[in-house]
């Protein structure tokens, strides 16, 4: 992409709202090069012109991007080797509260190559008022999916978000955070450090320019990215109202894996992803295998169903089983009493006993069978 | 059927091992009279007769139904009006763990006629080790339900299936226990008064004949009839050994609708369930209405998607929104300025704020704009 068409897009950045799908649409037809000339002009057809006049004044694309330089943030478009493609996916998606299309460029801060980072990666979104619980199992799977070098793209807000990060952090694996703010600012403010380590090893991603400061409406747009950003969403806790179903939906309309974690259905902050799992489809998971197994190439991370650990018994014959299960604990019986008890026919029953016997779990003595000690019945009694 | 049917059907019943799926196919074909007689005369080419041969002593089935009436207890059979056709599903259905087919018979004590109660009904069941979270979640369900004149089914054993009566005898509603004894028999014997209190109310219901003992085949043989009974099956937690899960196998197998109430993935009771609900295609239910959704007729019970309370800022449109979020906490600013901040016409700022001033969002001093106290963001900041 030329010069001009990079420098137009830093100004429509700023001129327009991220993810305003009026400004994408006339850039995809047009081009940023003609639509930042019209603005500047006055005239546009759909009212865009008129809403940013207010902020033509005093713009400098060339200096806004020559400070982010100075501070170490560099400002990728369509068409860089670093752009991720999947981002085009969003221009074909319908407007989700008034936001939607690709974002013009993304200013990033941060050593890795963003196509690099998001190749493999999963959103770990939800509540900023998480639980404990929420928030343990957020940073064990991000800490597992990280590990096996899948990116953890979240939006860096309290709760579910830092859980996120940190797991990934921890598991020195690489994560993304995507704001709705300037990738200089730290919002929220208590996270200043923890995006400064995100910016260390991994990547802050924002659509808005240095400087710019979050609102409700930038965090819809933001929430858009992340979902956009990588394969997957997978949804840890999220009220009714959370941001995360935002993302969640996001994450449905550019058709990339949907996924939730289970909660006690007595936490309102697991109602919104119970609703996700009974709704909308979205996959069940439970453990970050779970997530590795639905966002990587089939077969790459596949799981056998969870199985318990073998008892003993587990490898008897049926018939065997119902005469091991009529053997009494104590007072030995004579074979044919057990041909009763198990409704076998004798022969059987006998033969049995003596594999049972064998496999040390019944005792034979003068007055007949009896179960061996290490076939005793816990406590919970004869139900299987 | 003739009451000679019934009492060779009482005979077989206590020659064969209850779920015996070569005895239900025999009967079946032939009719319970002949093979009790084939039995008699120990000839048969299944192995049935040779298995029972040990039982054939002693059998007085007239005796049996006489003891049981004395009792309280009766003998239903297919044909009697009491009986619930749904139970011929079991004929249809392969053998599981080696047992299957509809029962010969069941054993009834209770005050309530069998067809009724399971007309509407839902099998609640779990862990025997539950935690408390199970324990109240299944015993608010079946409250629930119950209290709408669904009967619950369980299998009055420790955990899930007790909670599941106590919650339905709470809400007085109808409730059904399902042994693998007799059902003059208390198990487990801490469960005695709990019997004692369906059968009051509901039924105890058995495929053994009064005095039999349970083992664990005959768990697994009562667990069919839990299925089978009720319209659809709940399971509310279910480690991965729970009998629980052969349970939903059958309510699968039957085609009765089979759901599942999710739980913490740190839990290893709901283990189980989260694995119904990902690979067996369970519903998710988190409460008594849900459930009430899926097993009523359509319409009858259907719910809305839960929505949050709505706040005043939800009833504004984007636009007003928009400019809504760029008003300052409490320095006042001119509305040009906030056109800029917003990104919108200087017109349409300033229609908005009229309306925003109306309705008690805003409010106007000779400085320019700031937030009404009312609007004034918690201490979750701006994100949506």
């Amino acid at each position: 992409m030329s010069d001009e068409e990079r420098l137009a897009r830093v100004a429509l950045n700023r001129l327009g709202e991220p993810g305003d799908p009026r400004l994408a649409t006339l850039v995809a037809d047009l081009g940023a090069v003609r639509v930042y000339d019209y603005l500047r002009a006055e005239r546009d057809a759909t009212g865009v012109a008129t809403d940013v006049a207010a902020r033509l004044q005093g713009l400098d694309p060339a200096g806004d991007l020559e400070r982010a330089q100075r501070q170490g943030i560099r400002f990728v478009v369509p068409g860089d080797a670093e752009w991720p493609d999947r981002l085009a996916d969003l221009d074909r998606c319908p407007p989700l509260h008034g936001r939607g299309g690709a974002p013009l460029g993304l200013w990033l801060r941060g050593p890795a190559r963003l196509d690099d980072l998001v190749h493999r990666s999963v959103a770990v979104v939800g509540s900023r008022s998480a639980t404990t619980y929420g928030v343990g199992v957020a940073g064990e799977i991000a800490a597992h999916v990280a590990a096996e070098g899948v990116a953890v793209v979240s939006g860096a807000a309290f709760g579910i978000d830092q859980a996120a990060h940190r797991g990934a952090l921890a598991a020195r694996g690489p994560t993304v955070a995507v704001l709705a703010c300037g990738v200089d600012r730290a919002y929220p403010a208590a996270h200043r450090e923890l995006l400064a380590y995100v910016a260390e090893t991994g990547l802050v991603v924002s659509e808005l320019a240095p400087g710019c400061a979050p609102t409700k409406l930038r965090f819809l747009a933001r929430n858009r990215l992340i979902a956009a950003l990588a394969l997957g969403a997978v949804v840890v806790e999220a009220a009714v109202r959370s941001g995360a179903l935002n993302t969640a939906h996001w994450a449905s309309l550019t058709n990339r894996v949907l996924m939730g974690v289970p909660g006690p259905v007595t936490s309102a902050p697991s109602e919104g992803v119970h609703e996700l799992l009974r709704a909308r489809d979205a996959a069940l998971v439970t453990r970050g295998s779970d997530v590795l197994e639905l966002v990587s190439p089939s077969g790459a991370f596949t799981q056998l169903p969870p199985r318990a650990v073998d008892r003993p018994a587990d490898r008897l014959s049926a018939t065997d089983r119902q005469v091991l299960d009529a053997v009494p604990v104590r007072r030995p019986v004579p074979a044919e009493s057990l041909a009763r008890t198990a409704g076998l026919a004798g022969p059987t029953v006998r033969a049995a006993l003596e594999r049972l016997r064998d496999g040390g779990f019944v005792v034979a003595g003068p007055a007949g069978w009896r179960l061996a000690g290490s076939s005793l019945p816990g406590a919970a009694g004869p139900e299987p």
